[in-house]
């Protein structure tokens, strides 16, 4: 990639293309199913375009997970930098509820997971960006902890980061296993089910 | 298969040795890299015998799927006998997070639910599985929910049906993402978030 302003803007460009081709192919074929062939049609460019931008599949998948991953870690540190940390968290919970109830998004989260749990290398991808996530997670949690009056050990946090994500993590099923579900009264239950782990007693 | 009782045991232990290959098959390779080839190998028999008991891959789908919800349908009608249908729950609240957080079982699972997310015939396996699980789920939690003196509309137990269903169906991707998580730790947490979801106000 060259230093060039426009030339990087354009190579931006051309990976958010790819990126987009691909996420569609994992989704509607599988990770095996899609092939660098399928994906360098979806994106309209050559297979040896794709492989200038990525080196195989696996790297493809590392630059979706590292999007989402971006874009969770800056959705934390805005809460963070909430004057009421608690609040700020119970307003996003929305819109988390309703980005993980959208099913074409579910589809591509959960193939990935489930090549993750057969794929050493996607494995590694997942897990390095779930650390991230999770002590992004936990710095949130115990400031928000803090100024409720607990003083929570790692352990207690930890847990806690756990069970917020499994529900956050679950919805992507739902959406697939129930399309018709209420997302209104979903959201409201959540939310209530969100600010009573907040609170839970050490 | 035939009317004689040992022909049909053994017909029954053939089809659990199948439905058993083939989960590790669909676990190890996904549902698209599994062939009948592969788990006729697995299961020792021949094609033609797997072809004998099931049609296709979606049938053994729909076999290993009715199996768990079987189990699950056991499970809630034992809690809905409880005396205490509460204290019954939690209890088994336990159970449940243990057997989500089996990495070998999760993976199956998700794999399952990626696979409905672009395989109409799979979606309709596990839609109307669901379907069962909710309607059991459902009368579980309005007998508990009356023992504690809430008239809920059909509205709110189905929101916190989904609410539970998605903080267990996560657990199977939190296994994955996060091996090293503290199991104890999590169960301890999950069942007070179980214990508040339940006694959310109406």
């Amino acid at each position: 990639m060259s230093a060039d302003p426009v030339e990087h803007t354009r190579a931006e460009a051309r990976r958010a293309q790819i990126l987009c081709a691909a996420a569609e192919c994992f989704r509607s074929s599988g990770f095996h199913g899609a092939s660098i062939a399928q994906i360098s049609k979806a994106a309209g460019m050559s297979a040896g375009h794709i492989y200038h931008y990525f080196e195989n599949k696996e790297a493809i998948i590392a630059a979706i997970v590292a999007r989402d991953l971006e874009n969770l870690l800056t959705l934390t540190a805005e809460i963070r930098s909430a004057r009421n940390v608690q609040e700020a968290m119970l307003e996003r919970v929305a819109e988390g509820v309703d980005d993980n109830l959208n099913p074409w998004m579910a589809g591509l989260k959960l193939e990935i997971v489930a090549e993750a749990s057969r794929n050493p290398r996607v494995a590694e991808i997942v897990r390095s960006a779930d650390r991230a996530c999770r002590d992004s997670l936990t710095l949130t949690l115990r400031d928000m902890r803090r100024a409720a009056g607990h003083e929570d050990d790692d352990a207690t946090i930890a847990a806690m980061v756990e069970v917020l994500a499994a529900m956050f993590e679950g919805l992507l099923s739902r959406s697939i296993r129930n399309p018709d579900l209420d997302r209104t009264a979903v959201m409201r239950r959540f939310q209530g089910a969100v600010r009573d782990l907040l609170n839970q007693t050490p």
